[in-house]
């Protein structure tokens, strides 16, 4: 039987599920949950339920895996602890620093539900963070480095949104080339945050805004952008709409340490991602993990857990003897 | 306590073992098993055991994980299923064809000897594996792509060290720029085994010996070169152990795929590594491993594993808690 997959929220991460689940031949759609009125709801597998999310009750037994698709800021911290009661669940939940308690409230509520909660997964949180898992259990001895970009950050293009006079807007954050390829030497550089980013603002003024009062407000914005070159571009709304809309994003995650009796050995390891869509990408990642959550349930286990608890098998359609002959 | 490590066989790649053993603070190392004459080895870790290999029997409830360091192709087939019924052991068996049969005689011995068996760890197999099964999990509809080098192959050295008239060589694997760069840009190439990789002669030859007929030797050795661009250099021995004596490697997995209603976004995760010393880098994931093997033994676990059974977070002298603080 395959296992049943349940989506609650359907925006991009939502349809980046849907998609996924047919890219496998273990798992099936079995619902998708909304808030918004089901009847208004348009998805890309026929004959699949679109079902309010105040009757996901009802849905108990059928749904084997539920893939939280909400937002970090608000959704998740209500939604994963609730629905684990009930459900085994996955979330892409983000917000690093309150990693810990998210993980805290999603432990309790699935010991007492007898269910899996799988917490922040994607690729960063998810597979960037084995990267740096795995890079510092082998080379104990070395330096972490994180870069994201090119791509759109949309934390950023939302507080450029908010500032009065600007009708709209796109934030790009670009890995600085030359620190990338330090790092890539092994040269272990120590670099400010200045030193590894720059970040390229796209804005659309409302009339008669200031366009050097707005410039200036973008780039000495406390936590967004002061510690950062900031370069800004004022264009037409059917530029942005035209040019700047893609979906895309990229990043590197580096362990660079030093081995033998004096460290005299150096070794680079390097694990990156060009992605041409953030929330498909981020969805692939949520499907492979649900397939896990599913298994460990089957044993009987219960509780949260992230990527770190996961051993690779547990996300693979193959057998361990396929895997072992055909991956190893 | 500390997890007690004992080490069989001195090569550079035991000799890596002890080093890395020291990067940690919850190893010690044991002791050295020798087929050696125990008095003849000089150890770099002072007031540790240097033991013969026939006393291993002794030493049963004197340490928690022995890391076998043979080579695949006669050592490790004997050893790692013999060792395994008195002691939980990890081991860098690296013959890929055979790496089922291995698995099933470790896992044997291990179930009989109630000991766990971690095999074919190190960076292919091992940390290579982990990419292409992490890639295949999230990225079901793509393609795999491992290129190795630049560096050192000890299999095709002793190949042309084989021919009548060498005195000796070295030989190096190198991708090549154009595949590597196609792949990473997502065009997602079919690639023959020529146009993956160049193979780099570095030979010595014995006196009288014709460099036009070795050349021709090596070049058309069926397996090793035939389907190769291969290059010759004949230089003298000094300039062979002055230029060409680098422990270093390096290597690529790339996973490429597509997601989307019809597979319209591409994605590229990209893995690679550069090392200074091959033997030491491999070292440091085998000690990594050592530290999981442990701790499946405590939890009361049996048999043999691979990379792909073995959950992240087993590698890592953190807490979970400080893991999810500070890598996720």
């Amino acid at each position: 039987m395959k296992t049943r997959i349940g989506i609650l929220g359907y925006g991009n991460l939502g349809r980046g599920v849907e998609h996924a689940v047919k890219e496998t031949s273990d798992m099936e759609l079995a619902a998708v949950f909304t808030r918004r009125d089901p009847a208004s709801l348009k998805i890309n597998t026929e004959g699949t339920a679109v079902v309010s999310a105040d009757e996901l009750g009802q849905w108990k037994d059928k749904i084997d895996v539920l893939i939280i698709c909400g937002g970090s800021a608000t959704d998740l911290p209500v939604q994963t602890p609730a629905c684990v009661r009930d459900f085994n669940v996955i979330d892409s939940f983000d917000t690093h620093a309150n990693i810990p308690v998210h993980f805290a409230a999603v432990d309790e509520a699935a010991k007492e539900g007898k269910h899996i909660g799988i917490i922040s997964v994607g690729w960063d949180p998810g597979l960037f963070s084995l990267a740096r898992a795995y890079g510092n259990a082998v080379l104990p001895n070395g330096s972490d480095y994180t870069f994201w970009g090119k791509g759109l950050s949309q934390g950023h293009s939302d507080a450029v949104r908010r500032i009065p006079g600007v009708a709209d807007a796109r934030q790009y954050t670009v890995p600085v080339e030359s620190a990338l390829e330090a790092v890539r030497n092994g040269e272990n550089p120590e670099l400010t945050t200045r030193m590894k980013h720059t970040r390229e603002v796209f804005a659309v003024l409302e009339e008669g805004a200031d366009p050097e009062v707005i410039r200036r407000e973008i780039v000495e914005m406390p936590n967004y952008f002061s510690d950062y070159d900031t370069t800004v571009n004022f264009i037409s709304e059917e530029e942005l709409l035209e040019n700047y809309n893609q979906a895309g994003h990229a990043g590197f995650v580096f362990r660079s340490g030093s081995t033998g009796r004096d460290h005299e050995n150096k070794h680079v390891i390097e694990f990156s991602l060009k992605l041409d869509s953030n929330a498909e990408f981020t969805s692939s990642v949520l499907v492979a993990y649900a397939r896990a959550a599913k298994r460990l349930y089957d044993k009987g286990e219960t509780g949260a857990r992230t990527v770190f608890d996961i051993a690779p098998a547990l996300l693979s359609e193959l057998s361990g003897e396929e895997m072992r002959r055909r991956m190893l």
